[in-house]
Protein backbone atom coordinates (compact mmCIF):
# COMPACT_ATOMS: atom_id res chain seq x y z
CA UNK A 1 0.00 0.00 0.00
CA UNK A 2 2.39 2.85 1.11
CA UNK A 3 4.66 1.00 -2.34
CA UNK A 4 1.63 2.45 -4.32
CA UNK A 5 1.77 5.63 -2.54
CA UNK A 6 5.07 6.82 -3.09
CA UNK A 7 4.32 8.08 -6.56
CA UNK A 8 1.60 9.92 -5.88
CA UNK A 9 3.72 11.61 -2.59
CA UNK A 10 6.33 12.45 -5.23
CA UNK A 11 4.62 13.96 -7.69
CA UNK A 12 2.56 16.11 -4.99
CA UNK A 13 5.99 17.16 -3.66
CA UNK A 14 7.56 18.15 -6.85
CA UNK A 15 4.51 19.82 -7.76
CA UNK A 16 4.70 21.84 -4.56
CA UNK A 17 8.38 22.69 -5.19
CA UNK A 18 7.72 23.71 -8.42
CA UNK A 19 4.88 26.13 -8.02
CA UNK A 20 6.95 27.58 -4.64
CA UNK A 21 9.46 28.42 -7.61
CA UNK A 22 7.00 29.85 -10.64
CA UNK A 23 3.88 29.67 -9.00
CA UNK A 24 1.09 27.94 -10.47
CA UNK A 25 0.72 28.68 -14.29
CA UNK A 26 4.37 28.86 -14.56
CA UNK A 27 4.32 25.04 -14.21
CA UNK A 28 3.46 22.79 -16.41
CA UNK A 29 2.41 18.89 -15.85
CA UNK A 30 6.00 17.83 -18.16
CA UNK A 31 7.63 19.74 -15.44
CA UNK A 32 6.32 18.25 -12.50
CA UNK A 33 7.28 14.94 -14.06
CA UNK A 34 11.04 15.58 -14.68
CA UNK A 35 10.69 16.95 -11.31
CA UNK A 36 9.17 13.76 -9.76
CA UNK A 37 10.72 11.33 -11.98
CA UNK A 38 7.45 9.70 -11.86
CA UNK A 39 6.49 8.59 -15.42
CA UNK A 40 3.62 10.45 -17.42
CA UNK A 41 1.59 7.56 -16.54
CA UNK A 42 1.42 7.36 -13.37
CA UNK A 43 0.59 11.14 -13.12
CA UNK A 44 -2.43 10.84 -15.09
CA UNK A 45 -3.39 7.33 -13.30
CA UNK A 46 -3.55 9.71 -9.58
CA UNK A 47 -4.22 12.19 -10.96
CA UNK A 48 -6.55 11.94 -13.85
CA UNK A 49 -8.32 15.46 -13.92
CA UNK A 50 -4.54 16.89 -14.74
CA UNK A 51 -2.64 19.71 -12.78
CA UNK A 52 -5.86 21.08 -11.26
CA UNK A 53 -6.80 17.88 -9.04
CA UNK A 54 -2.88 17.82 -8.40
CA UNK A 55 -2.89 21.48 -7.07
CA UNK A 56 -5.79 20.97 -5.14
CA UNK A 57 -4.02 17.31 -3.74
CA UNK A 58 -1.02 19.68 -3.16
CA UNK A 59 -3.48 22.32 -1.05
CA UNK A 60 -4.60 19.79 0.86
CA UNK A 61 -0.68 17.91 1.54
CA UNK A 62 -0.12 21.37 2.77
CA UNK A 63 -3.31 22.44 5.06
CA UNK A 64 -1.58 18.95 6.83
CA UNK A 65 1.72 19.93 6.87
CA UNK A 66 1.13 23.50 8.31
CA UNK A 67 -1.75 22.18 10.82
CA UNK A 68 0.51 19.99 12.18
CA UNK A 69 3.24 22.98 12.95
CA UNK A 70 0.88 25.08 14.36
CA UNK A 71 -0.23 22.41 16.78
CA UNK A 72 2.66 21.57 17.85
CA UNK A 73 3.95 24.96 18.54
CA UNK A 74 0.94 25.77 20.24
CA UNK A 75 0.70 22.18 22.54
CA UNK A 76 4.00 23.46 23.73
CA UNK A 77 3.37 26.65 24.61
CA UNK A 78 0.56 27.82 27.24
CA UNK A 79 0.67 31.22 26.88
CA UNK A 80 -1.39 32.82 23.61
CA UNK A 81 1.28 35.43 23.00
CA UNK A 82 4.42 33.34 23.63
CA UNK A 83 3.03 30.85 21.56
CA UNK A 84 1.66 33.31 18.46
CA UNK A 85 4.81 34.77 18.70
CA UNK A 86 7.07 31.71 18.37
CA UNK A 87 5.07 30.33 15.52
CA UNK A 88 6.07 33.83 13.83
CA UNK A 89 9.38 33.17 14.64
CA UNK A 90 9.21 29.72 13.00
CA UNK A 91 8.10 30.93 9.87
CA UNK A 92 10.58 33.75 9.61
CA UNK A 93 13.06 30.69 9.95
CA UNK A 94 11.72 28.80 7.63
CA UNK A 95 10.92 31.75 4.97
CA UNK A 96 14.42 33.35 5.89
CA UNK A 97 18.08 32.85 4.13
CA UNK A 98 18.46 29.42 3.89
CA UNK A 99 14.91 28.24 5.02
CA UNK A 100 13.29 25.45 3.41
CA UNK A 101 9.53 25.19 3.77
CA UNK A 102 7.66 22.65 2.54
CA UNK A 103 4.59 22.44 1.12
CA UNK A 104 2.69 24.66 -1.87
CA UNK A 105 2.97 28.77 -1.74
CA UNK A 106 -1.06 28.44 -1.55
CA UNK A 107 -0.96 32.44 -1.08
CA UNK A 108 -0.03 32.66 -4.34
CA UNK A 109 -1.95 29.98 -5.86
CA UNK A 110 -5.28 31.61 -4.42
CA UNK A 111 -3.97 35.02 -6.27
CA UNK A 112 -3.64 32.97 -9.41
CA UNK A 113 -6.93 31.08 -9.55
CA UNK A 114 -9.60 32.83 -7.47
CA UNK A 115 -11.24 33.89 -10.77
CA UNK A 116 -10.27 31.24 -12.81
CA UNK A 117 -10.61 27.63 -10.91
CA UNK A 118 -13.12 27.02 -9.04
CA UNK A 119 -12.37 24.03 -7.62
CA UNK A 120 -8.63 24.98 -5.97
CA UNK A 121 -10.38 28.67 -4.77
CA UNK A 122 -12.43 26.29 -2.70
CA UNK A 123 -9.59 23.92 -1.27
CA UNK A 124 -7.63 27.44 -0.56
CA UNK A 125 -10.92 28.45 1.21
CA UNK A 126 -11.22 26.07 3.31
CA UNK A 127 -7.50 25.46 3.60
CA UNK A 128 -7.68 29.47 5.29
CA UNK A 129 -10.97 28.39 7.68
CA UNK A 130 -9.33 25.57 9.09
CA UNK A 131 -5.90 27.35 10.15
CA UNK A 132 -7.65 30.00 11.24
CA UNK A 133 -9.99 27.75 13.36
CA UNK A 134 -6.73 26.51 15.32
CA UNK A 135 -5.98 30.47 15.77
CA UNK A 136 -9.43 31.06 16.98
CA UNK A 137 -9.30 28.32 19.84
CA UNK A 138 -6.28 29.77 20.65
CA UNK A 139 -7.37 32.75 21.46
CA UNK A 140 -10.70 31.26 22.96
CA UNK A 141 -8.72 29.62 25.83
CA UNK A 142 -6.98 32.90 26.40
CA UNK A 143 -10.45 34.23 27.63
CA UNK A 144 -11.09 36.66 24.15
CA UNK A 145 -15.38 36.06 23.26
CA UNK A 146 -16.19 33.62 20.02
CA UNK A 147 -16.60 36.73 17.85
CA UNK A 148 -13.29 38.23 19.23
CA UNK A 149 -10.68 35.17 18.95
CA UNK A 150 -12.84 34.71 15.30
CA UNK A 151 -11.37 38.11 14.49
CA UNK A 152 -7.74 37.75 16.16
CA UNK A 153 -7.61 34.77 14.29
CA UNK A 154 -8.17 36.09 10.47
CA UNK A 155 -6.06 39.22 11.73
CA UNK A 156 -2.80 36.75 12.76
CA UNK A 157 -3.91 34.45 9.84
CA UNK A 158 -3.75 37.89 7.46
CA UNK A 159 -0.01 38.58 9.33
CA UNK A 160 1.49 35.22 7.99
CA UNK A 161 0.32 35.11 4.71
CA UNK A 162 1.16 38.93 3.95
CA UNK A 163 4.78 38.39 6.42
CA UNK A 164 5.61 35.09 4.14
CA UNK A 165 4.78 37.14 0.92
CA UNK A 166 7.09 40.43 2.00
CA UNK A 167 9.76 38.03 2.97
CA UNK A 168 9.37 36.10 -0.38
CA UNK A 169 9.88 39.43 -1.89
CA UNK A 170 12.76 40.55 -0.03
CA UNK A 171 14.00 37.75 -0.02
CA UNK A 172 14.91 37.96 3.72
CA UNK A 173 13.43 36.61 7.13
CA UNK A 174 13.27 39.89 8.20
CA UNK A 175 9.67 40.96 7.48
CA UNK A 176 8.54 38.20 9.74
CA UNK A 177 11.09 38.85 12.59
CA UNK A 178 10.01 42.81 12.84
CA UNK A 179 6.14 40.93 13.30
CA UNK A 180 7.28 38.37 15.25
CA UNK A 181 8.65 40.96 17.43
CA UNK A 182 6.04 43.09 17.79
CA UNK A 183 3.21 40.21 18.51
CA UNK A 184 3.26 40.75 22.33
CA UNK A 185 2.48 44.76 21.59
CA UNK A 186 -0.41 43.63 18.82
CA UNK A 187 -1.53 41.07 20.92
CA UNK A 188 -1.21 42.39 24.80
CA UNK A 189 -4.61 42.76 26.70
CA UNK A 190 -5.85 46.30 27.15
CA UNK B 1 2.40 64.81 -25.66
CA UNK B 2 -1.31 63.85 -23.72
CA UNK B 3 -2.30 62.61 -26.87
CA UNK B 4 0.62 60.11 -27.10
CA UNK B 5 0.78 58.83 -23.92
CA UNK B 6 -2.73 57.78 -24.29
CA UNK B 7 -2.19 54.45 -25.56
CA UNK B 8 0.73 54.02 -22.86
CA UNK B 9 -2.01 54.23 -20.16
CA UNK B 10 -4.46 52.19 -21.92
CA UNK B 11 -1.89 49.13 -21.85
CA UNK B 12 -0.68 49.18 -18.42
CA UNK B 13 -4.45 49.98 -17.09
CA UNK B 14 -5.46 46.73 -19.29
CA UNK B 15 -2.42 44.61 -18.34
CA UNK B 16 -3.38 45.55 -14.58
CA UNK B 17 -6.82 44.11 -14.85
CA UNK B 18 -6.13 41.22 -16.80
CA UNK B 19 -3.27 40.47 -13.93
CA UNK B 20 -5.80 41.12 -11.09
CA UNK B 21 -8.13 38.13 -13.11
CA UNK B 22 -5.44 35.60 -14.09
CA UNK B 23 -2.32 36.60 -12.28
CA UNK B 24 0.87 37.54 -14.08
CA UNK B 25 1.89 34.18 -16.00
CA UNK B 26 -1.46 33.71 -17.03
CA UNK B 27 -1.98 36.48 -19.31
CA UNK B 28 0.10 36.97 -22.64
CA UNK B 29 0.82 40.15 -24.47
CA UNK B 30 -2.11 39.16 -27.33
CA UNK B 31 -4.55 39.39 -24.40
CA UNK B 32 -3.38 42.70 -23.37
CA UNK B 33 -3.07 43.77 -26.82
CA UNK B 34 -6.97 42.80 -27.09
CA UNK B 35 -8.08 44.14 -23.80
CA UNK B 36 -6.62 48.02 -24.41
CA UNK B 37 -7.20 47.72 -28.72
CA UNK B 38 -3.95 49.40 -28.85
CA UNK B 39 -2.22 48.11 -31.67
CA UNK B 40 0.48 45.52 -31.36
CA UNK B 41 3.11 48.06 -33.12
CA UNK B 42 2.63 50.94 -29.81
CA UNK B 43 3.10 48.25 -27.29
CA UNK B 44 6.34 47.51 -28.80
CA UNK B 45 6.86 50.61 -28.96
CA UNK B 46 6.30 51.57 -25.49
CA UNK B 47 7.48 48.61 -23.86
CA UNK B 48 10.43 47.21 -26.15
CA UNK B 49 10.92 44.44 -23.67
CA UNK B 50 7.49 42.91 -23.51
CA UNK B 51 5.16 41.81 -20.81
CA UNK B 52 7.90 42.03 -18.14
CA UNK B 53 8.35 45.71 -18.97
CA UNK B 54 4.82 46.04 -19.01
CA UNK B 55 4.48 44.55 -15.40
CA UNK B 56 6.92 46.89 -14.07
CA UNK B 57 5.34 50.01 -15.33
CA UNK B 58 1.95 48.30 -14.04
CA UNK B 59 3.67 48.02 -10.82
CA UNK B 60 4.53 51.67 -10.97
CA UNK B 61 1.63 52.89 -11.54
CA UNK B 62 -0.35 51.00 -8.38
CA UNK B 63 2.42 51.81 -6.27
CA UNK B 64 1.52 55.81 -7.10
CA UNK B 65 -1.98 54.91 -6.71
CA UNK B 66 -1.93 53.18 -3.34
CA UNK B 67 0.07 56.00 -2.57
CA UNK B 68 -2.56 58.56 -3.19
CA UNK B 69 -4.74 56.24 -1.35
CA UNK B 70 -2.96 56.09 2.09
CA UNK B 71 -1.90 59.78 1.94
CA UNK B 72 -5.90 60.75 1.18
CA UNK B 73 -6.90 58.95 4.09
CA UNK B 74 -4.30 60.38 6.63
CA UNK B 75 -4.30 63.77 5.70
CA UNK B 76 -7.94 63.42 6.76
CA UNK B 77 -7.25 61.63 9.95
CA UNK B 78 -4.79 62.78 12.34
CA UNK B 79 -5.12 60.30 14.86
CA UNK B 80 -3.03 57.15 13.99
CA UNK B 81 -5.19 54.30 14.91
CA UNK B 82 -8.37 55.71 13.22
CA UNK B 83 -6.27 56.67 10.12
CA UNK B 84 -5.60 53.22 9.95
CA UNK B 85 -8.69 51.80 10.84
CA UNK B 86 -10.11 53.90 8.21
CA UNK B 87 -7.74 52.35 5.56
CA UNK B 88 -8.51 48.76 6.48
CA UNK B 89 -12.10 49.67 6.33
CA UNK B 90 -11.51 51.12 2.32
CA UNK B 91 -9.31 48.01 1.17
CA UNK B 92 -12.68 46.18 2.56
CA UNK B 93 -14.55 47.55 0.38
CA UNK B 94 -12.59 48.33 -2.31
CA UNK B 95 -11.96 44.30 -1.87
CA UNK B 96 -15.47 43.26 -1.07
CA UNK B 97 -18.76 42.71 -3.47
CA UNK B 98 -19.08 45.06 -6.27
CA UNK B 99 -15.52 46.53 -5.52
CA UNK B 100 -13.59 47.49 -8.04
CA UNK B 101 -9.96 48.11 -6.91
CA UNK B 102 -7.63 49.88 -9.46
CA UNK B 103 -3.98 49.28 -10.34
CA UNK B 104 -2.06 45.40 -10.37
CA UNK B 105 -2.25 42.64 -8.30
CA UNK B 106 1.32 43.36 -6.62
CA UNK B 107 0.66 40.84 -3.89
CA UNK B 108 0.23 37.44 -6.24
CA UNK B 109 2.88 38.98 -8.92
CA UNK B 110 5.21 39.19 -6.15
CA UNK B 111 4.51 35.46 -5.27
CA UNK B 112 4.98 34.06 -9.30
CA UNK B 113 8.10 35.94 -10.36
CA UNK B 114 10.01 36.37 -7.01
CA UNK B 115 12.69 33.47 -7.96
CA UNK B 116 11.97 33.93 -12.21
CA UNK B 117 12.49 38.09 -12.49
CA UNK B 118 14.80 39.91 -10.74
CA UNK B 119 13.51 43.44 -12.30
CA UNK B 120 9.59 42.58 -10.82
CA UNK B 121 11.21 41.06 -7.68
CA UNK B 122 12.74 44.23 -7.26
CA UNK B 123 9.84 46.59 -8.19
CA UNK B 124 7.94 44.92 -6.00
CA UNK B 125 10.14 44.98 -3.21
CA UNK B 126 10.83 49.22 -3.67
CA UNK B 127 6.62 49.59 -3.99
CA UNK B 128 6.28 47.60 -0.58
CA UNK B 129 9.30 49.58 1.15
CA UNK B 130 7.91 52.86 -0.05
CA UNK B 131 3.99 51.98 1.31
CA UNK B 132 5.78 50.80 4.33
CA UNK B 133 7.66 54.43 5.04
CA UNK B 134 3.98 56.15 5.30
CA UNK B 135 2.96 53.79 7.72
CA UNK B 136 5.98 54.67 9.36
CA UNK B 137 5.82 57.99 9.41
CA UNK B 138 2.50 57.80 11.08
CA UNK B 139 3.17 55.48 14.01
CA UNK B 140 6.64 58.35 14.51
CA UNK B 141 3.97 61.05 14.72
CA UNK B 142 2.22 59.15 17.06
CA UNK B 143 5.33 58.96 19.06
CA UNK B 144 6.40 55.26 18.93
CA UNK B 145 10.33 55.24 18.43
CA UNK B 146 11.66 55.27 15.02
CA UNK B 147 12.67 51.23 15.32
CA UNK B 148 9.30 50.10 16.99
CA UNK B 149 7.64 51.94 13.91
CA UNK B 150 9.19 50.68 11.18
CA UNK B 151 8.43 47.42 12.91
CA UNK B 152 4.73 47.97 13.23
CA UNK B 153 4.50 49.37 9.55
CA UNK B 154 5.80 46.15 8.50
CA UNK B 155 3.00 44.69 10.01
CA UNK B 156 0.12 46.64 8.75
CA UNK B 157 1.47 46.65 5.70
CA UNK B 158 1.72 42.22 6.39
CA UNK B 159 -1.97 42.68 7.31
CA UNK B 160 -3.25 44.99 4.42
CA UNK B 161 -1.54 41.88 2.27
CA UNK B 162 -2.45 39.27 3.94
CA UNK B 163 -6.11 40.92 4.19
CA UNK B 164 -6.60 41.15 0.32
CA UNK B 165 -5.70 37.74 0.19
CA UNK B 166 -7.96 36.69 1.87
CA UNK B 167 -11.00 38.81 0.74
CA UNK B 168 -10.12 37.56 -2.91
CA UNK B 169 -9.76 33.53 -1.96
CA UNK B 170 -13.14 34.44 0.53
CA UNK B 171 -14.67 36.57 -2.73
CA UNK B 172 -15.90 39.04 0.54
CA UNK B 173 -14.94 42.14 1.98
CA UNK B 174 -15.37 40.53 5.19
CA UNK B 175 -11.77 39.31 6.41
CA UNK B 176 -10.80 43.31 6.43
CA UNK B 177 -13.94 44.16 7.89
CA UNK B 178 -12.89 41.67 10.55
CA UNK B 179 -9.26 43.27 10.23
CA UNK B 180 -10.49 46.75 10.60
CA UNK B 181 -12.79 46.24 13.65
CA UNK B 182 -9.50 44.85 15.27
CA UNK B 183 -7.20 47.50 14.49
CA UNK B 184 -8.15 49.63 17.58
CA UNK B 185 -7.48 46.54 19.74
CA UNK B 186 -4.13 45.38 18.05
CA UNK B 187 -2.54 49.24 17.74
CA UNK B 188 -3.90 50.46 20.89
CA UNK B 189 -0.82 51.44 23.32
CA UNK B 190 -0.22 49.82 26.09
Amino acid sequence: MNEQLKPKDALIEAASRLFKLRGYCGVGLNDIIAESGVPKGSLYHYFPAGKEQLATAAIHYTKALVMDDIQTVFAGIANPIDAFQAYMYGLSKAFGEGGDPLGSPIGTIAGETHTTSETIRLACDSTFKDWQAIYAEKFLEAGYSKSQSSSLAISFHALTEGGILLALTMKSGKPLEAIAEQIPFLLAEK
